[in-house]
Order: structure tokens, then sequence, then C-alpha cells
């Protein structure tokens, strides 16, 4: 086949999604486009080593030890480590969604979000991808990124999710630049017409941007404007948590 | 060398610790063992996929699309996700230190933890691993676990932490026995003198037990009767939501 075997070893776990977590060994075979005598051999040494595991219903998931590898990346749980005392300050205060993104290819990566009981439903999962045009700490993050990224996504065509998506890449470009001005990304009703997000950078040690963060409220009830010191000033908090220079600039 | 791929990039990743996220080559071949052109190759396929990424010092970590795939595992994020909301309420309520483990090998593994700001300071990491017979909620997993396990537990040394870890096999089975029959834990200075640990078991859709749940409090100055309701109640409402039989025995 010409493939190397870590690459199939890396199929074999790309085949699991957040829509098929667990999967009986022919699915992982077709998933993964592996013959299935390939397939069986590789799951049976990814799961001694505990990278899957094998459910009671003999279908395989991600395991627990391949969760706690993960668990490493600096990009993922550290980054989280560091913000999580202010994302539960964020919480405690406004008792709606709070979550923390990164930026990964052309996409937003949620790494974290807590949410009120009461809060409004949103879509976002840990772990989650969704487009940088349409959300929030996608807007800040694009507005942050270098310049080749910004053109790619003005170039590509911007998915409408609802009335209020941003679609034309001139309104994308002004509401960029507003980003980078204010400091603040507000996003209202544009992945859903139900919430509105506002959203902050959060910088690193060299004053780049890192993350963002966001709190997603009900977008009929709310008063974008009231929720934007408090967001800036989790953004700041976490951001001199990694080190960023002080003061922190917008 | 008569190993497979499979183990040689399993290793690689297994190199990897709390310790050292962030390894130069030359490291990450003397920690998996490996030859230093075997160890580059596997890094470059493993980097190029994302499951590492490569600092700007040149440094290789652990990478997003890992800590995704990890994220998926049904007994890591998966169990998380449906405890948060419990875990939210018991850190609102006590502003100590609130934590989610589960059982893997002869080790708690702890998933989640949420800690106040004036909380106790506690030596536990997310994806970090302790003993059994030294905290909360190894103790409930332990009282819970299949009886070879136990044996086994029982039968091997039990390290000492503090001079009050319980380290005879003889008091170690009738703690676990208490725990049983009152449905909680009291782990008190075992691990570190200054904390005490209050914890209680989550159960599943077959009524058995998935994980610990715990709140860690200074040992000095909380009385851990007044943690046991709360605790015990936070477990039942997770195991409500995992789909436990109601009534969820003790």
């Amino acid at each position: 086949m010409g493939e190397t075997v870590t690459a199939r070893v890396l199929r074999v776990l790309a085949a699991f999604s957040a829509d098929r977590p667990e999967l009986a060994l022919t699915e992982l075979s077709r998933r993964a486009e592996l013959p299935l005598t390939t397939t069986h051999r590789l799951v049976r040494e990814l799961t001694q080593w505990g990278a899957l595991e094998r459910a009671e219903d003999g279908r395989y998931r991600v395991g627990l030890r391949l969760w706690e590898v993960g668990a490493l990346a600096p990009r993922g749980l550290g980054l989280r480590e560091s913000a999580m005392p202010f994302l539960e300050d964020l919480y405690e205060v406004t008792k709606q969604n709070v979550q923390l993104a990164v930026l990964d290819g052309a996409e937003v990566v949620y790494l974290e979000r807590l949410s009120g009981r009461g809060a409004v439903k949103i879509i976002t999962r840990i772990g989650g991808r969704l487009p940088l045009h349409a959300t929030g700490v996608g807007l800040v993050l694009l507005a942050h990124a270098d310049a080749e990224l910004q053109e790619q996504v003005l170039a590509a065509p911007l998915k409408r999710y609802t009335a209020k998506t941003i679609c034309g890449p001139d309104v994308l470009r002004r509401a960029l630049a507003d980003v980078r001005r204010t400091g603040v990304a507000i996003s209202d009703g544009q992945i859903e017409l139900i919430t509105l997000s506002v959203a902050a950078p959060v910088r690193g040690r060299r004053g780049e941007v890192v993350a963002a963060l966001s709190v997603v409220v009900p977008a009929e009830t709310s008063d974008a404007r009231a929720y934007v010191p408090v967001v800036r000033a989790a953004a700041r908090g976490i951001s001199r948590a990694l080190g960023a220079p002080d003061p922190v600039s917008r």
C-alpha cells in the first residue's frame, strides 16, 4: 500500500469522532479505510497499550491512556489549567456559558466550556470545532492571526448559518479591524440566532494571541455591552497568568 | 528489534510526562529507548498529523489533535461532561477542591479538579495518578473493585506517605468494609497531613461503580462529617445523570 504503519495507526485513531465514539471492528476498518485483518492487528496492539478500550458489547472506544497522553498537550489542558480560576470567576459572575478556544488550521477548537444550569443552550463541545467567521472566539483568533490565514479565510466561501452570519469578505474584513481596535468581538446570532457571544484575546509570553475567551448569553434579553468589561478583564487576567507582557495591549 | 512499529509509536507518545511535557529529539529518543533515526522518522510523521507539535525552541510536545482524539474517551471527558454541573455546585457550596477520578489498573486517575482560590493546596493534577490506598477516591474505587484487584492491592506493599497512611492490610480491609457500609470514604491526612478528603461512589447504568467524587479540605480546621451529605448527594446526582438505577443503593 506504500503507506507507513504510523499513518495507519493514526487513521485508526482518526476514525473515532464525537458522533461515533464507539465503533465495532468492521465499522472501524471501513472508516479507517484499512483491510479488516490490518485493522484487527493494529486495534489489538492499541488496546493492549490502553490507547483504545473494548466496551462490554465488544465495540472499541478511545482509551483512558490516550486521554492521559492528550492531557499533556500544552495547548490543551496546560492552557486550560492557567485559565480555569478566571473562567470560574466569569462563570460565577454571569451564570451563563464561558468558553476558552484556540486556533487550529482555519478553525476554532474549544478547550473548555462551563455552562450554568439556566444558561442558554449552545452547540459547542469540548474538543469540538467551529469556523472562524461565525463565532466570537473565531473572530478574535482570526483578527490576530497572520495575514496569510486571514487572506485564505477571506478568499474562501463563508458558510451561512443564520440570517445574521457574516458572509461577505468586505464585512468580515471590517469586523476584524473592529476587533483589533476595540479589543473585543461581539458575535450576535451568527451561529445560532438565539445566542450572542462576547469574546476577547488571551496573550502569551511574547504578547502573541494564544487563545480566546468568550461568554455566550441569550441574544434577545442580553446587552452585549454589559459583558465587555468583565470578559476583557478575565482575558487580561489569564494573559498575565501566562506571562504576557504588562501592560497587556489591546 | 522484533518490535512492531505500532509499539514504537506508542513508546514515543509515552515518553512525554507531566514533568517533561516538552522534549528535544535526543531526549525523546533516549526516553523512548529508540535509535535517533527511528525516533526522527516517527516524530516527523506524528508531527505532520498533529499528534505532536514542535515548539519555537525546536522541542516536541503533545499536539492539539491528539488532545482532541483523547477527549473522545468515554471514560475521560464523556464522564466529566455529565458530572460537571454537579461538580460546579459542589465547588460553589464548599469553595474547596472538588475532584472526579476513575480506576485504571491499580491506580486512581484524576479526570477533573476544580479548586477555589482560597482552597487548601493539593498535589493532584488532571490526568495524574495516585495509589488507591492513600486517597479518598482510591478507597472508594478499591472498596467497589473486583475481589481480585482488592487481594492484589492488599498483598502488595502499601507505600507510606505520612504517619497517617494506612499501611497494614488488616486496617485497609476494615477501611474498605466501612466504605461499603457507610457509602463514603474519609481519608484524613493519608497522602498529605494537611488535607482531608471525603469521597463517594458514582454509579453507572448497571449500578456498577464507574468513578469516585471527592471534596478535599484542610485537615486541621474541617469537620469531615459536615461534608458527607453534600458529597453523597452530588455523587448520587451524577449517578442518576449517568442512568444508574434509582434508588441508588449505598
